[in-house]
């Protein structure tokens, strides 16, 4: 067995591999009624899951993504070390409330809309160095829960300009381990939090995508790699506005164009003719339900080779917006290869 | 260089014994006037620390004592390959706010009061096993800023029942590196989530003691060792109400008599004849400071050789007691050896 290589200050190879074992998203009804509807592990037609509370019903939703990949991975919580979990609500309500009778050993994470792949990241680098023989990442969000902490309560009935972004109904989990599987994360990229200036709270896109920008730029100037080296270069949820920033930013900085093999999970899980989603989805639970399943069903096929997933984070927090802030955001990377070495 | 070393389900030998290269601590008024005033490497005699609004204020206390931490290091943020970091406030505002100007990796954590052990567990991990070169582990809580959240605005007088504890304007950091310094980390356990049923905000003793209890039981059923192993067994902020019931369920339930080396932060950073802070301090940063400054020194000294530092989390958030919620609770735990062995 290898140690994590450190290859930059950023990058850290995983040198034994880790195995995704298994992965599975869940949603609500205006995800499943999406162009990705019929991959998710599950749609709750009820918009509450039965719960008292938008809060409440987030956690039903992020337990369900555990519970689902664990029995999908043939495991029980006993089996598991470490969960390395977070959301977007205060105190991450979502993920505290959601896993605390499954009895696992837990990190809590918060990396906003970039938690599935921090925690992807961390329970890796937590399975390489040996610290977990199996590990679990997971997050969730939920748009009623997500619009009443940071927008306004769902009765107001407030308009929303064409920049914002949908927050999806949506959980992602994956079971990392050191074998089985066929999907293998290979190596991590941690990013560090850009502050642009964009204040609008409206406008998550164009915060996140300098974040994104400066994880990319690293993350190749670290490997040495081209952006040709991934089949795919999958980012969480820039939407169209953040997406075409993205573009922009990379070309005039970097000199690096990713234009021809990006795809963004924001883009991806509703229909972009829906003009209630505006620049697209977002929120924890959009990257992650979409890396859980579309894009592990296609590694785990042979359909996908290997991506680069980079997960985007807004830091801003419930009350910064209304003290005139701006929004800190951040990205980290994880690459995924369709094939286990291990297995 | 060996691996971390995986000693059950919940601990890891650190086996390369990252050093703890500097730590720093920093207060308000309140905790200067308190018994370690002396000991800390700076007291804010404004509250506010010249800031807009109490968020803020909590933000400049986290990046004062992450600067100080890296000063007394001799290291510049460029030197840090991450930063593990998290604080009590929604969206962990204190940290994204207080340290987005370093421009240091970082990934975001969520332990509440645990966020001290937390954040030195998985910092030490990280260097432990190679994916960092040198990280920095900070925390930071404000009386004011929690209060504001989780009870009644300042202004409105409330009255504090007796089991309250007081929340310390306070922050912590540490700089942890491969050589350098006399300290070591030793070893990490990760908690579990425990939920006993306690549904008073007000008790945060009473909800996190069980989960104190639970750690300390696992970490020495997993190691093989017996409290009088350590000179110390510090608890993060259990205050009187919750340490004696950690005594009483140890005693109980695992035959675990800690109560001749057992100190708890909460019971150390304030007179507790001040009847203001009734059952002691919390908050992420009474920990943070009180392991940052005072167990460090004696640690350093040598006048103590070896800790087992327990910090203590209530998992509630903002909104769960007003949804009529029990208050979910964590404890992670760290060995801290007081002779660098790398040095």
């Amino acid at each position: 067995m290898n140690l994590p290589e450190k290859i930059g200050r950023q990058t850290v190879n995983l040198t034994f591999s880790p195995c995704i074992i298994s992965s599975a998203g869940v949603v609500g009804k205006k995800e499943g009624d999406g162009p990705l509807g019929s991959e998710f592990d599950r749609v709750f037609e009820d918009g509450r899951m039965n719960e008292a509370s938008w809060e409440k019903a987030e956690s039903a939703l992020q337990k369900s993504a555990v519970e689902t990949a664990l029995a999908k991975a043939g495991k029980s919580p006993e089996d598991i070390d470490i969960i390395l979990a977070g959301d977007l609500l205060g105190q991450s309500m979502g993920t505290t409330f959601g896993i605390r009778g499954l009895s696992i050993p837990f990190a809590g994470l918060y990396g906003a809309c970039s938690t599935m792949a921090l925690s992807l990241a961390t329970a890796s680098l937590f399975v390489d160095s040996g610290a977990a023989n199996t590990a679990v990442a997971a997050t969730s969000s939920h748009f009623c829960s997500a619009e009443k902490q940071f927008r306004l309560p769902l009765e107001y009935g407030g308009q929303r300009p064409p920049q914002a972004q949908w927050t999806a109904t949506a959980a992602g989990a994956a079971v990392i381990g050191r074998e089985g599987g066929k999907i293998t994360a290979e190596c991590v990229t941690f990013g560090k939090i850009c502050d642009l200036g964009i204040t609008d709270a409206n406008n998550m896109g164009a915060a996140m995508a300098p974040a994104a920008a400066d994880t990319i730029s690293v993350h190749f100037a670290e490997t040495g790699l081209t952006p040709d080296y991934y089949d795919c270069i999958v980012t969480g949820d820039l939407g169209a506005v953040g997406s075409s920033l993205l573009y922009e930013l990379l070309q005039k900085d970097y000199g690096l164009d990713i234009s021809s093999r990006h795809k963004d999970c924001g883009l991806m899980i509703y229909d972009m003719n829906d003009r209630d989603v505006n620049s697209g989805g977002s929120g924890c639970g959009c990257s992650g339900a979409v890396i859980c399943t579309h894009f592990m069903r296609r590694l785990s096929s042979g359909e996908l080779g290997r991506i680069l997933f980079v997960g985007t984070g807004a830091l801003l927090s419930q009350l910064s917006p209304l003290q005139g802030e701006s929004i800190p955001s951040i990205a980290h990377a994880v690459v995924l290869k369709g094939a286990c070495n291990n297995a």
